[in-house]
């Protein structure tokens, strides 16, 4: 299906889709294109990509489809790059963890090429990053989410799904506002809530003998914290106004949890624990299964 | 050092302890007494305890130490099971979440025998329960924390010390109020945390949505929201006023983040973020070398 794929951004996300392309009986051709010459040498020699290239004009010739898996914020200046040389035929796409942002971008950026832009979200990530963390099987069975807008030609949103499932994906559509609420709940705000605890904690007097006794619950509950601060003080500005609603909504939850903490309401308590675990153990089974 | 023990409790907190104790070169008589004839027949043909008793007056009898190990809130009706027949030597401990409630039951219910009680508390636990849970290996390694009163005989918080030592723990001492403001930060306040987010999301009209594209960062931020709820809402309570000390600290936390946010303070939430994620990895680190 694919002769030609350009790859901006030759880490975990990226490489590990070029690794599962590697896997098909025709793999396409896979140029690297990136800003650092020492990521392009290794992914060359992991043999993720077959060539890397600095000369986009060349990079793109003949290219089927263009995946931008660089951190969000050069998004903008990759389009710009990319639109001299953009093919009627070639599609594009990305793979950051905010949509509504990218739409805009690459309306902006592409003009009357937008419509061979879909916006993606691969719901997969790992705790390393670069080349050599990518993987052949990170996206089986992993939820992949598409963002075509109302003008995006159905051709492209096909060859950007086969794309994913060629990768082992599940693909789903959705707008990308739609999107950036969905994340802002179930990604965007435990992100931020963990961060929050680990500062809550780190900046006090006694922070040292906290962490000393700190077990697995605080491990689990604050793997997040130990993410990537500035991949997400740029989600946390991208998906701002979702955010906020969400830590409103948030802290009114924790708010009513406290009244009924005030109150010795143990009926209350109870209830919301209760109906808190049985939902969290029925959403943890399902996964398993699925 | 030990001749015989008294378990009250042949879970997987009471019974680790009784197959790390019969791992030892003289292992002491270990004596299972529970609610449930169910759980201490499971006890004794798992070989954690010896024998199975329902008379307390026998159990006691000659017993070096008494480990209550059942329900925080069955401490007192214990105590009182077992006052009339403790002798002077017996030294009585528990290995309760929180320490203030149990060393005022303790003092209520003990009396002038109050000097042989020692609260405990081990920092170790696990997704299963019961004695088939049970595991000779649970302790090592693992930070017990004892909390005796001014009033507490040496003797006895030196045998309760021997006691965790034996399987494999490494004992601090501290005062009750003291451990629970620690672990009202550390371990109550990340666990109500988990509760509230999820409960947040479960009552949502789209929450089939979003739970479908919950993934890694949401099962380990949320895996404590699927213990216990009677533990909880008893832990809670036991530890209310730290606890919604915490609460507050938190969403004072919370409302500081949502302050840089709605500033797009980009620099300030990035040195949040930063120096969060560094203390959380190194505080990671130090747990895997510890």
């Amino acid at each position: 299906m694919f002769n030609k794929i350009v790859i901006f951004g030759v880490g975990l996300i990226g490489g590990s889709v070029a690794l599962a392309l590697k896997k098909l009986a025709n793999p396409p051709q896979i140029i690297g294109v990136g800003r650092s010459e020492q990521s392009l040498q290794e992914a060359l020699s992991l043999g993720l990509i077959d060539q890397a290239v600095t000369d986009i004009a060349s990079a793109l010739e003949n290219a089927d489809l263009v995946l931008i898996a660089a951190p969000v914020a050069q998004t903008p200046a990759i389009l710009r790059t990319i639109r001299p040389h953009l093919a009627a035929q070639t599609v594009i796409t990305d793979a950051g963890s905010t949509k509504s942002d990218v739409m805009v971008y690459a309306q902006a950026e592409l003009g009357d090429q937008f419509n061979q832009f879909v916006g993606g979200h691969p719901i997969a990530g790992a705790e390393k990053s670069g080349p050599g963390a990518a993987m052949a099987d990170l996206y089986i069975g992993k939820n992949v989410i598409l963002t075509p807008a109302e003008t995006t030609s159905p051709q492209a949103l096909q060859k950007v799904a086969a794309l994913w499932q060629q990768c082992g994906a599940i693909v789903s559509n959705m707008r990308a506002q739609e999107h950036d609420s969905v994340f802002a709940a179930v990604s965007h705000l435990p992100h931020l809530l963990a961060f929050a605890l680990v500062e809550d904690l780190a900046k006090r007097d006694n922070a040292e003998l906290l962490f000393k006794f700190a077990a697995s619950g605080f491990r689990d509950f604050t793997r997040i914290a130990g993410s990537h601060p500035e991949m997400w003080r740029d989600i946390a500005l991208a998906n701002k106004q979702a955010l906020l609603h969400e830590l409103n909504m948030y802290q009114q939850a924790v708010t009513e949890m406290k009244t009924l903490l005030e109150n010795n309401d143990d009926e209350g308590l109870f209830n919301l624990f209760e109906h808190a675990s049985l939902a969290r153990n029925a959403w943890a089974k399902s996964k398993i299964q699925s």
